[in-house]
């Protein structure tokens, strides 16, 4: 049986502080689970920070690169799957998962998150604003939930691979 | 030179009366410009409807399909680029596009508005709500605008291209 | 009814004066029978020269750019659609098309033949060695055929056309 | 540092008897070098018997899938990637492997062939006649290398990955 995997999907650049805090401790928490973490792959921000905290915890990271070599990518990743596609690798990172979790927002997370709830991928909210909570609910509310610590986008995940 | 060439993106069978209203007046008041109209292809929803306006007004058509033959595709496209690359098609939609103009929301739409942002590209909305105006203001405001009728986007898509 | 689209394939930096040569006089033809020229959109080889021929005869034509910006996109492109796919976007240059022609050879152009007789698209070569004739003919002979002059290759396209 | 992947790429249903026998033959050797075996992905064929020889042998398999979802995907795929690209997946199969080795030949393989030359990345001919590595070697005599058996096969990456 294929193992879990789980997309987090986050700001690159534009990442704040808080986002790589909570990134890492969410990597670190999906590798305990025993489930694979999948990212954009590169060495910036959410990326970054989630494939850290999965190395850490001794996971396993796939990471889906935008360009055809690994410059710029996360010395944090196992398998690199280099797309040479640009943004429209997001749709990649969204179907490759079992489950994706956005922390913080940005414009290419933005993607993802509707990416996701349009494959009905089940989606996990973190660190995200009351308008982006309510601009994702009003497009879809059966796939999405909204976590406020890690703790609890586990327990979401958790309940989320069962039913799936 | 190159002809301008606007996107239109909008939800396909999720659309309601009025975006296939807005979307058809819409592909009608870009033809009259002298502008080439791009969509993603498909008989349904705006796509449909504004492609239809289009060619109401005389105007060339352009269609981004997501498959790899013409089914399901519209009769009003005059061009079509069949990528069979489902979702991913996207960002070429909105990369091959001088400027977008999202005609009502969903999550196919809600993607191509945020890779637009993120590729810098003008961006106007119509028929959205608030919440979709705020989330996306909160994205990036530089390079997007909210228009409340058809003749106010084709203001502003004039003012964009020659700032542009 | 969709206007039909012949898609003109061959090397760019490393193409041979015979190759451009042949690619003007391929494009002017196309043109000529009132069909679109779809190439890689590129300023440099077949592409460009196919493009300008197309031109000259009045024609109208595509390009698919592998780029997600205009730099490097021949002048004598009319519809430009930027991918930012590289060579993945091979691919939608073979599904875009009603048909083929192979002008010269290469890596790029061997790769958009064998994507092409994978989709059962009508391929013709020309300026083709033996050895590559023999290879693609055991690969799929059945849409596969040879031209040696531009006014064979029109003449098989017109039979293929109405065949298909 | 990230560990050695290489790309098995061969003909699906189309494959010979010959072919899935000395595919799963190199699915194990590559897995005993303890490199990382990618390929396609799907339960068929080359991608298939390699996919499994590398499972008996204890490696590890990414599967490179041209769906969106793991219908027709090998049961011996450890990590699946789901592009719902069609073919345009081809070229990520290339650019995410060290090295190629093609088992056999059919259109989608000459497409993987074509493309990793381009890419500059090392290729090895297996189970392929004369024909076919002609073709190949005036396309590009650099980094294309033949092999007769698996070993040589073996040999030829362990020099190519070093020199790399």
């Amino acid at each position: 049986m294929r193992t879990t995997v789980i997309g987090v999907m986050g700001p690159g650049n534009g990442a704040r502080e808080i986002d790589r805090h909570v990134a890492k401790e969410l990597g670190s928490a999906i590798a305990s689970q025993g489930w694979i973490l999948l990212t954009g792959g590169r060495n910036t921000g959410v990326m970054e920070a989630a494939s850290q905290g999965a190395k850490q915890a001794g996971g396993l990271t796939i990471g889906i690169l935008p360009t055809a070599t690994d410059e710029g990518m996360s010395e944090a990743v196992d398998i690199a799957i280099f797309t040479d596609l640009g943004s429209a690798r997001n749709n990649i990172n969204v179907l490759s998962s079992h489950a994706i979790v956005a922390c913080g927002m940005g414009a290419g997370t933005a993607s993802e998150v509707a990416l996701a709830l349009k494959a009905k991928k089940p989606v996990i909210l973190l660190n995200c604003d009351r308008t982006t909570q309510a601009f994702f609910e009003n497009l879809s509310s059966d796939n999405l939930w909204i976590a406020e610590t890690v703790e609890e986008a586990i327990a979401i995940l958790q309940n989320a691979l069962i039913k799936g």
